[in-house]
């Protein structure tokens, strides 16, 4: 029998993150002041986040940043997370395809946002901060950051998108099991979310705008509450580099390098964690790996938005950033996949989509959950919707492999499992999920004020 | 850092299972044929369940059974679970107790049941069989029956107790995710069924009263169709073994030996899985290890029962078991731990105890979901209702050692995940889960009709 799993010993998890950012031929351009247009400063972006990660942020120079020892103590409670031979998908494909996945659904919130949540609470903690708070839309971020504050002994405080919140109400239960307060946005508490409602009081919530409450929040006691952030963001990308290093080493386990890694798209963190370790190579000239970035089509920002200068949340309380988007004010159709329905993508990614480094692909829903229901009785795991777009992305690819006769090597990332969005499940097996596309038109209204680049 | 997380090389998972029949000083009763009194013969079994598991059913004597190279192949998308130092936990508790956990929860379907759920499905397909029915309590058995009858190839139907069906809806969509047929008992599709709703309309299932439906299906056509159980019967403790006889091997990479076991105790499976390997220990006089089951105060079957000869349901349609038992119409009380719900012990377990080498605790519902909190927050994985009362026991055993100061090595099963209990968590918050106990008049009203051995 070939091996199915690989897992790296405890003293094999990697020890330091990998900074992209150091080995772009083009540097991502800077994030703005938005009253001064200048290029924002650690004191400002300190503001906001904690030292550490503000520091992170605009660190463009070193290569490989040290884990500290306390997250990596807590990183062995789920890491290595395996990687994994899909002996069973490949079957059921019948492709000449090798379909390898990482599964960072073991983690205990049950996804890979806690690679950055503990980091961010660590550095919190460090630096005397008692309160983080934070947005969450599917609510795998919420959860990983409200049991990140437990571990380290500090409170949270989550806005969750109200779709979700009402869709998912044991993603909820999950972040008071582990101790947060959570609130559904648009809410009252504050000056973003009253703002929202008084405009449309059935409004539906969006990341943007938890995000906005969020960082009003933190603002009003910077001293001792800060905001975090689960994607978009450059740090966030860094923390999340940990599931690409230990992919190339246990790809290494596996004799074989990936010819084309894959993984789903909202703000980027997965798909850098998972790329950027083997984007390396290619930056390096020493391979050519084909990068998917697998977005929905309901949200297509890589495919079809704005190379601009904006706003990471709706009030526009953020720093102005070098994005493909759509729009701060984008509402992005009610898909399941509430982690995909963020309107723009970092300022790295941004740039090495530029540059040719990675493409996007857009997935429509029913064609995402029709590939999870697949993969979930080849493989035996339920995917979160948000996975379902790669799973998908990758399905393609390998019936394209069937067609041509090519053998290759495919990496995805399985982000989640989708044992809290069962509710979405029934809605697929009941026959009642629809796919959303957007119109040229409807594209070219939110994204005509936004000036481009 | 000392390491957390143990697991084994995928050519070092154990290749048999342990039949500890064949080593018990004095053999379990035989079951009896309630028309003839006489031992259950095999191809009485075989009516009900698959000849290989009938067969496995009365084999006393091999002490190893392979096996099959498809379950085994199988078994490798999950196996080795990991064996973990709970060091979080231990430090919560300031206890010098050493607190390991075997962690089923990784499997596919959250659960400990898979483990016999590949193989009753396998070797059903191995003998030309194409439908499979069984019933579900918590839901976990049929979610890894389901599973397994898609994998193998056959069609399953799901009695699910109907308390369960309506706290659980997600347990439902889950077994449908994996293509089963999922039907609330008691139903009006079965005499069994009928009879009780006709008895009491409203009726809110047992699993006594599902296995009888389900029985009575695959009686209908038993050349196609076969019954399988999840817990109780000594082959499915047998499959189960593999949990211990992993925990064995990942022990000693940790260089310890446990003074204790410790499982929740429904029917007795998954006590008897990570348990037997090493009573085996103690049955040949090496050791002295200490086995607890965990059962809720609410069915208190071992520390309460009466041993005699019981049915396995409440229709009446099994062979008679040897038992520790509150009686075949014994109504459980609506706790959450819908998997510990169950009248009986398992007629191997019955003699152990008799015989000494094992003890029954009882753990009332709120101290089992306090300790279940307690963990999450310390160990990040949010238990299923069923493996809160082994964490329960493991606190209160750890508790007395940090009172003794004895640094004693507790080893307990954490048999699935709480993410399909989420419900159950919001009512423990909300302050609304209550204990249930039984005065000595109500143990007395089930039993007195039993007669005793």
């Amino acid at each position: 029998m070939k091996q199915k799993r690989f897992f790296l010993s405890e003293e094999d998890i990697p020890r330091s993150w990998y900074n992209i950012a150091a080995d772009m031929p083009n540097k991502p351009m800077p994030m703005l002041n938005p009253q001064t247009l200048k290029p924002v400063t650690l004191d400002e972006l300190s503001q906001i986040f904690c030292r550490e990660c503000s520091e992170q942020e605009l660190n463009v120079t070193d290569r490989w940043i040290d884990i500290p020892e306390p997250v990596l103590e807590k990183y062995r409670y789920y890491r290595s997370t395996p990687l994994v031979r899909a002996y069973g998908l490949e079957k059921a494909l019948d492709t000449p395809a090798h379909i390898y996945f990482k599964n960072e659904s073991v983690s205990p919130v049950g996804s890979h946002k806690l690679n950055s949540a503990l980091a961010q609470a660590w550095y919190c903690k460090q630096e005397g901060i008692t309160n983080v708070t934070t947005e969450t839309g599917a609510g795998q971020w919420g959860t990983a950051l409200a049991y990140s504050a437990k571990v380290f002994g500090l409170e949270a405080a989550v806005y969750q998108v109200k779709i979700s919140y009402e869709q998912k109400p044991y993603r909820r239960s999950m972040m008071q099991v582990f101790g947060a307060q959570v609130t559904p946005s648009p809410s009252m508490s504050t000056r973003a979310g009253k703002d929202i409602l008084t405009r449309n009081p059935n409004h539906q919530g969006s990341l943007g705008t938890a995000i906005s409450e969020a960082i009003e929040l933190a603002r009003e006691t910077p001293e001792r509450c800060k905001y975090t952030l689960g994607s978009t963001m450059s740090h966030v990308s860094l923390h999340q580099t940990i599931i690409g290093l230990e992919a190339e080493k246990q790809m290494e386990m596996a004799g074989e390098y990936p010819d084309e890694v894959i993984a789903c798209f909202g703000g980027g963190s997965n798909f850098s964690g998972i790329s950027f370790p083997f984007m390396r190579r290619n930056l390096m000239g020493e391979k050519h790996t084909r990068f998917i970035a697998a977005e929905p089509a309901s949200c297509p920002k890589l495919t079809r938005g704005k190379f601009c200068y904006d706003f990471g949340d709706e009030a526009g309380y953020t720093p102005l950033i070098p994005m493909f988007s759509l729009g701060h004010d984008f509402m992005p159709a009610n898909i399941h996949a509430g982690g995909l329905r963020y309107h723009g993508a970092g300022a790295i990614v941004t740039q090495l989509v530029k540059d040719g480094y990675m493409e996007g692909m857009d997935i429509n829903q029913i064609e995402a959950f029709d590939s999870g229901m697949l993969f979930a009785r080849a493989e035996g795991i339920i995917p979160a919707p948000e996975s379902c777009h790669a799973i998908a992305a990758t399905i393609r690819r390998a019936n394209e492999c069937k067609e041509s006769g090519e053998s290759r090597v495919l990496l995805f990332n399985l982000t989640g499992h989708g044992l809290m969005d069962m509710s979405s499940y029934d809605q697929y097996l009941r026959g009642n999920l629809i796919n959303y596309s957007l119109s040229d038109g409807e594209i070219e209204k939110y994204t005509q004020k936004l000036g481009g680049l």
